[in-house]
Formats: structure tokens, C-alpha cells, sequence
């Protein structure tokens, strides 16, 4: 396979362990952008735009390289619930939850300035959470401190045992979609594969 | 809490590390129960009694602890796949399995003779692959050689990346349904807190 550097313009530690898992070796560079724009678009397109953003800027600068950008949020009844700010809103949004199903949707974006790569996706999952009275509520929140997580838990974590059901992936919940993003990420590699071998305009 | 000892009685690794992810401490101790004694009953039933079987065994030599018992099988169409015997088998399994969804059952016990506990339950997830080709199958198998493993497929590795979608717990189809088992945990424990405190025939 033709040998392109994979850059992941994200800082979350856990979208790095997925594509560990996935045998996918990538160089992080978080790109720095802030998550704080919603300006009243559809959670979807809020989200890729989001993921979109984080990917352009790196790819700016590494031109050469196939930039994977990605950005999850947790919707409950068309409200977009973020990362938490502190304690307090960890406890709301956690409150909010809690017996109820809810969205989570991660926007995804793959560019790459030199082989004209702009792939933009979104993957959804339904999450189904048990209800979860308030004193398990708050030690949760003392013992995983989940603010760097949308909607304030991790699937992953002692959380799993509030999680009654997903339908979806469940990586996307961790905030990757492991298999939309390789399905993409296959047929991109062969239609660079292809232009290497009959470039445009080439001939034997 | 009242401290009971814990024992998980299954040699899967990565059910001690689904425990472990809940912070619920448990000594492993394989039952050496064999899993090949389907005899045409449910399929929801033959995991029951294979998990109930496995609990039994070690609960008869520790009284005192609350021993786990789990099994988990591969449903497609009604029939039964289990863990494969070797890579023809694995590659037989996972070219059943491409493009079409299947259940994933996993049997549970719950077992203490001391404290008069069982409770034994199942949990199903339905697991949609996409379709896969035959050099993927191959590749897959001698990469990971998921000869331990119903279906032949781990979710938790790079097997990931086939999985369309999923419906119920994930963790069930890692082996271990988290949720549904730490509601019957706590129940369990709730129930042997209040026989402490008020036992049968006691007054003060």
C-alpha cells in the first residue's frame, strides 16, 4: 500500500486506542480549535463542521499527510449536551440522562491536500441509560472526573453498568466510529493506490 | 458492604477484566466444566446450564463465597456456534456469520450456598457484521486466532472494524452482560445486608 503519513487532529487519548486497535499507526496533533461554536445548526452538521475544522487546520499545515478529524456530542430531545464544565453541570447532564435514551453522534472528516482527499461523515448510536439516583450520580463523577467526555460519562469505564442497551457502534460511543471510518478509509487508500498507478494524464 | 469473597468461575481473561472494569474484586477459579453437551435444548436454556454448571461446581467446594458463573454462545438462524475447533472451523464460522446478524446469548449464575443465593439469568445482543471477504476472514484468523472465542470473532479487537451495528449490552458479547449482572449483583448484596441485620428468628 502506498505509505502516507496518518495524522489524528485530536487530543482524546481514547481515539488513539482505537485506532491502536485497528492496527492503524497515527501521529496525534491536536489542532486546538475550540468546541464552543454551536450556532444553532442541526446536531449533525454541528458536529462536522466541528470535526471538519480540527481536520483543516492540520491539513494546512501538513499537506502531504491524510488529516482525520472528529468531534462527538451527546443530543438528548434535540439539545446538544458537550463536555461538562465542572461538577455541578457533570451532575446535570448526568440527571438529564438518566433513564432516558439518547443520541450520541461523532463527526468525522479525512483530508488530504495533496491526494484531494474530503471525506465528511457522521455516525449515530442510541444509548439507553437505566436510572441512576443521584448518590451513584455524584460517585461517579468523584471517582472518574469525566470532564473531558461528551455528556459526562465513559461507556468504558464503572459507567458501563448504567448503560441498559446501545443500538449502533459502540466505538462511536467512545468517540470513534471504528467501521464507517475504515470502510472510508479502505476506498480512499484504493482510489490513491489507482492514481498512483494511472495518473492523470500519464502514459506508457 | 458485608465482605464476601467473589469467585468468578470461568478461565476467560477477558471476563476478569470486564469485573475489573467495575471495580468488583473476585478471585478467578475455572469450574474445567466442558462445553459440549448441547443436547437440542433452547439455546437461551443450554447457556443457563452450562453457566449454572460451571458456578456449581466451584460453589460446592467454597460455601462461603458468591461464586459467577457465564457462558456465552453464538446464535445464527437458530443454530448454535461455539467456540471454533480450529482455523477451517474459524473460517467456516466467520463465513456464516459475513453480512447477516446473529444473537449473541450469554448465560449467567449467580450462586451461594451459605447465603442461600441463585439466580440465574441470560442476556442477548443482536451483532450485524458487514459483509467480509474471504482474504479478510483469513487474515483475521491468523492475526488474532480467535480460537478461544464464540463466533470466532473478539468485538474488543480488530474484528471491530466489521461490526455494522449492534442492539443490546456490548459487554454481553465480550462475554460478561455488565449491566443486567450488577442489578442483580446489588439486589443480591441489598438482600444479604438486611438478613445480617435481621436474621430469621432474631429479636433483640
Amino acid at each position: 500500500m502506498t505509505d502516507i503519513p496518518i495524522i489524528l487532529a485530536s487530543k482524546s487519548p481514547r481515539r488513539k486506542l482505537l485506532l491502536d486497535q485497528i492496527d492503524l499507526g497515527c501521529t496525534v496533533i491536536p489542532s486546538g480549535i475550540q468546541e464552543d461554536k454551536h450556532t444553532g445548526q442541526p446536531p449533525e452538521e454541528y458536529a462536522i463542521d466541528l470535526a471538519t475544522a480540527k481536520a483543516a487546520a492540520i491539513s494546512e499545515k501538513y499537506p502531504d499527510a491524510l488529516v482525520i478529524g472528529a468531534d462527538t456530542i451527546v443530543v438528548l430531545e434535540k439539545e446538544i449536551l458537550g463536555k461538562p464544565t465542572d461538577r455541578d453541570d457533570a451532575f446535570l447532564i448526568l440527571s438529564k440522562l438518566s433513564g432516558k435514551t439518547h443520541t450520541v453522534i461523532t463527526g468525522m472528516s479525512i483530508l488530504s491536500k495533496k491526494f484531494s482527499v474530503s471525506d465528511n461523515f457522521f455516525e449515530k448510536t442510541m444509548v439507553s441509560f437505566k436510572q441512576i439516583n443521584d448518590s451513584d450520580i455524584y460517585r461517579y463523577i468523584d471517582t472518574y472526573k469525566p470532564f473531558d467526555k461528551a455528556g459526562s460519562y465513559g461507556i468504558q469505564d464503572q459507567f458501563s453498568v448504567w448503560i441498559q442497551k446501545i443500538e449502533g457502534c459502540f466505538f462511536n460511543v467512545m468517540g470513534f466510529p471504528l467501521s464507517a471510518f475504515f470502510e472510508r478509509y479502505r476506498s480512499i487508500m484504493k482510489r490513491i493506490e489507482n492514481n498512483n498507478r494511472n495518473p492523470v494524464g500519464g502514459m506508457e
